[in-house]
């Protein structure tokens, strides 16, 4: 399967390809970026497709409180020692912090040279990898240091995900009913009935989010409009993150958690019936994701709302589902009615 | 005077105003990022004219061994504790290594704010806040690590070249006489004539140089042809910097040397006669520019040319003058032939 993608710069456009990668050939140099988890499972799988002359293994540490400069530079440093030039091409190899930091990396090496994707969580390929977000995280939040950067290609190994981890491949799903919550009800209601261990189902599942990725990411590469939607649950992971230490939960559960308390915010709005926030719920809840969040000040909670980068003019952006298959951004709600919902959380 | 810039993505369109300067009025908050030197000469200036609610003043040490990636960090950890947003303007008030520095800021700063070019030095003026290159140095080389981000206008005045040092002001120069020698011929004449205390001819000089580096944006913003030909001089240039320790020369400086060692290429090729090597050496002379480099060991000074970024596939680019007003880009000369031109720098 294969899904393509369109944008304003026609030199950007590109493919994703889905249980595809049989042979990836490629000219100049190029350093696999991966970590050494990653690189112990499945680095022979892809150096068996890989046709080129030149390749170097570049390893970070893993970990979302690794997405920093700090490894940014750290991978940079071995680029140039390896003497990568302009003609050269990154291949990211892992999840989505590997992909986020070797897509800015790339963004950044001599003014931008090659990069390409293979994601190797659930999370990554129905989402990080696909769209061109990059970027790390930093004291005052997430993905705070970035740029927009589009890869060559993506290619997405449902065999990759064999040796997930339980928890991780819940994570993943979360960013999939993400997208199910706020675009389509009719996947929403696949996921609720679908065995994701089955392997049809899973590249299903993969095609269907990634097709829902593309389009908006089509629609508008730079998030100045529909693409904050793919935002929905995230200004609330971001701080449970954050007060976390990026510790505690995985991005995909501190998503789902999120979710729920967006959820929470649109039932007190009257954007969603109490049925609605239940079933959605229900749904995290099947794939044992955590749907809460002990807030022990929620005014300082709302506070960190204000440095995510999504909120302009002191003005926070509240991505809410309107029903299930449906999203609408909410710039105009009052603090003491954010407040009230987190008070629910305490 | 105003020259237009029109690039392929007509959101990245905008203008150089030459000596306009006379009101900005901006939205959103406001960072002017330059040094306390400049800062002390021309920040009243600057605030004079600018409209806006809300701003704040970061400043970075002066010089060429700043610009690197730990400034950088400390720019953003000030962005970040002043709460810019999306809707946020920097304005690069200094020479090129404010508006190279700056400008890679403002396209990492949550994936890309806006930012202005206010140069203060001729250099910048001339070149550096034109067409937007940014970047910084590391211990590799010179503009390693950075991106192409275009500015929202640039506003050159020659007000601000009245308190630069002569050395300086003679660095600004040397970037003039590039673009005479690769592009303009009778821009090279009239320099040879022109008396630069003249304000009107300091203010023309600006106008022709801009013109000419718009132009060659224009046709080629990312640097995959002609744009490459600015880099005339420059490649001898970034390993005589690098050896230096970017403190015996000023960046100009040792693009004046580097035309002079490209030349001595150009001669030895058959490009140039040795009356136009000495007809380029006498203009840069009559601004009181360095023209030699004592080369200690010349294979050392050829094998840092590899890692320059403008070398691809291990092929050494050099940009050679072909005549006066006139350049080739040539990757084909034997690594024997440059060594025997740098062993006249002996």
């Amino acid at each position: 399967m294969q899904i393509d993608l369109r944008l304003k710069q026609k030199e950007h456009d590109y493919k994703v390809y889905i249980n595809e990668l049989e042979r990836i050939e490629l000219k100049g140099k190029v350093a696999i970026v991966t970590n050494p988890k990653v690189a112990g499972l499945h680095l022979k799988r892809l150096l068996d497709v890989l046709k080129c002359d030149d390749y170097f293994i570049v390893t970070v540490p893993d970990g979302e409180e690794y997405k920093n400069l700090t490894t940014v530079e750290s991978i940079l440093e071995q680029l140039f020692t390896s003497r990568l030039d302009r003609s050269s091409t990154l291949i990211a190899f892992g999840g989505g912090v590997i992909s986020d930091m070797v897509g800015f990396v790339a963004s950044i090496y001599q003014r931008g040279i090659k990069f390409i994707n293979i994601p190797t969580t659930l999370l990554s390929q129905v989402d990080a990898s696909v769209g061109g977000k990059t970027g790390v995280n930093n004291k005052f939040g997430k993905n705070l240091i970035g740029s927009f950067y589009q890869p060559e290609a993506v290619y997405c190994e449902s065999k990759f995900l064999q040796t997930l981890a339980k928890r991780e491949f819940s994570a993943g799903v979360a960013e999939a009913i993400k997208m199910a919550v706020t675009f389509d009800k009719e996947m929403f209601e696949w996921l609720e009935n679908a065995d994701l261990n089955d392997e049809k189902n899973l590249a299903n599942l993969i095609y269907k989010a990634v097709g829902i990725k593309a389009n908006v990411v089509m629609d508008d590469e730079k998030e100045k409009s529909v693409r904050a939607v793919l935002n929905y649950g995230h200004t609330f992971a971001h701080v449970i993150e954050n007060q976390t230490n990026y510790k505690t939960y995985l991005h995909g559960e501190a998503v789902a958690i999120g979710i729920n308390m967006a959820n929470a915010l649109a039932l007190h709005l009257g954007l969603m019936s109490k049925e609605e926030v239940e079933r959605v719920k229900r749904l995290l809840l099947k794939f044992d994701l955590p749907t809460s969040y002990k807030i022990n000040d929620e005014e300082l909670f709302c506070d960190a709302f204000f440095l995510d980068k999504k909120s302009e003019n002191s003005k926070i952006k509240f991505i809410l589902a309107d029903g299930i298959g449906n999203a609408v951004i909410k710039d105009n709600i009052s603090k003491s009615d954010v407040l009230k919902v987190l008070r629910e959380f305490k």
